[in-house]
């Protein structure tokens, strides 16, 4: 695939998983950018190597001290890689691009219930809005393929799995709610280099939060995701189980803030940051 | 030295270098708190070994987003460890400590103009006040340490030299201002050590902006610090800057609010965490 050339439009809003994910890899973010605003959707682990991948919320000015409170006092689930001015659908991290537009699915969300999940938020836009960028787990999958680790959700051609756990996040003025992991079934021998490289990258939220037993975060099945799709272990595998930028999600289900715009879960916004600006050594 | 015995206030404001290190290297952060709450004003390297220091910057509530976010947008400089409710002088960092009393000396702004520099702001506190402390490279020191890396200002009994650098923070609202670092000659044999040990600690400010020359940040003379005390240098250390936490107080400067109050350059705020809690690796 030529990086530089341009890019048509995809009518297959799905393509099946045997065929998307080799292309999809080789995708510049800007590529990947392009695919998504012509109307392509389709989770984001495995897509633009080596890019960092990110997390969307969009929440009315009235609410952006206490988002960006909730974020800092939760860091291992929000990490904010980039905040907007009110209205701004433009970030540094990615010159070009449209928050609007460039995501492969969106969901809209009134007064904590989700209203709707389109392909752009050109429609449901407001000029009060403060966009979150918080960075995303699929970026420090990168690291983790260099490493050897298997990426079982990658190999399956689906979206990660994500839950709900039972621990609450700290609180920030009006804005609660649990902490969302995403899980990785690791084979034991990579479960040292999954933790290390992993770490060395806090700013996509960093070390496991939980390893093993998923009842340790209040999950009663892996087979049922709260996000995501199931995906099939190894039977030595261990669950692996990471903080998630799915977590503001929940604190607008829990909080009810009357307006909010999100990326779906594991469909995320491309940016141009490599993974390896956000490494800390 | 009995860490739990009862501390009597001390009338000596500023103990001799060859006496005080010592012993306030065996205080507990309670102690420490409690001898700069009765009083006591010093420089806090080497104060309270293995836990976490911390910058302090109070604004008005209506620069508190702002503040925020320009922290977000600076986190080399930045690193924010926790934020207060408006009017609260106390933070779970450190149960039972009061932000008005307990660092050794604070500074009070008024339109960016220094006011007043007292050993408590009790006079001068407000009940719209939010408080940020913000990670001290003080508290890598500990690490540095471990790792043999030999620390001129604490073997010589100064504060830290802190340079303001021709590099501007990213701004934020009405917040804008040059970052500012703290410079530690190292042995080019630790050279390697400092940066591995800083980089694991990204809260505390991480991994260090700059080495070497100084006019690569364009700092005119080691000698003439802006902030703290010259340091004597070895004829082969290689001058390491870290970004500092004083940043916020260059941005008061340069934008005027018109209320803030802050620590004291070097004189900082003692938490309960251990410098641990903020390894990433």
């Amino acid at each position: 695939m030529n990086d530089t050339a341009p890019v048509a439009p995809r009518p297959l809003a799905e393509p099946p998983a045997e065929v998307r994910d080799a292309p999809a890899r080789a995708w510049t973010p800007a590529e990947a950018r392009h695919r998504f605003r012509s109307g392509l959707s389709r989770p984001t682990a495995g897509v633009a190597a080596g890019h960092t991948q990110a997390n969307l919320v969009s929440v009315p000015a009235d609410w952006a001290y206490e988002m960006l409170l909730f974020c800092q006092r939760n860091p291992k689930p929000c990490p904010v890689l980039d905040v907007t001015d009110a209205g701004a659908w433009t970030t540094p991290l990615a010159p070009g691009a449209d928050l609007r537009t460039d995501l492969p699915l969106y969901r809209v969300w009134d007064h904590g219930e989700l209203a709707d999940e389109p392909t752009d938020v050109l429609a449901h836009w407001r000029p009060d809005l403060v966009s979150f960028l918080i960075g995303c787990s699929f970026t420090f999958e990168w690291a983790l393929e260099g490493a050897g680790v298997p990426l079982r959700h990658v190999e399956q051609g689906r979206n990660v799995s994500m839950y709900v756990t039972a621990r609450q996040c700290r609180p920030a003025g009006r804005l609660r709610g649990p902490m969302v992991v995403s899980m990785r079934p690791v084979p034991p021998r990579h479960l040292a280099a999954a933790i290390r490289e992993s770490s060395l990258l806090p700013a996509v939220h960093g070390s496991p939060v939980h390893c093993g037993e998923p009842s340790g975060l209040g999950i009663e099945s892996l087979a049922r995701p709260d996000f995501g799709d199931p995906v099939v272990a190894a039977p030595d595998d261990i669950p692996v189980f990471w903080a998630c930028g799915v977590t503001p999600q929940a604190a607008v289900i829990a909080s009810r803030p009357p307006f909010a715009i999100t990326h779906a879960p594991g469909r995320m916004f491309l940016t141009d940051a490599r993974d390896e600006q956000y490494r800390v050594a």
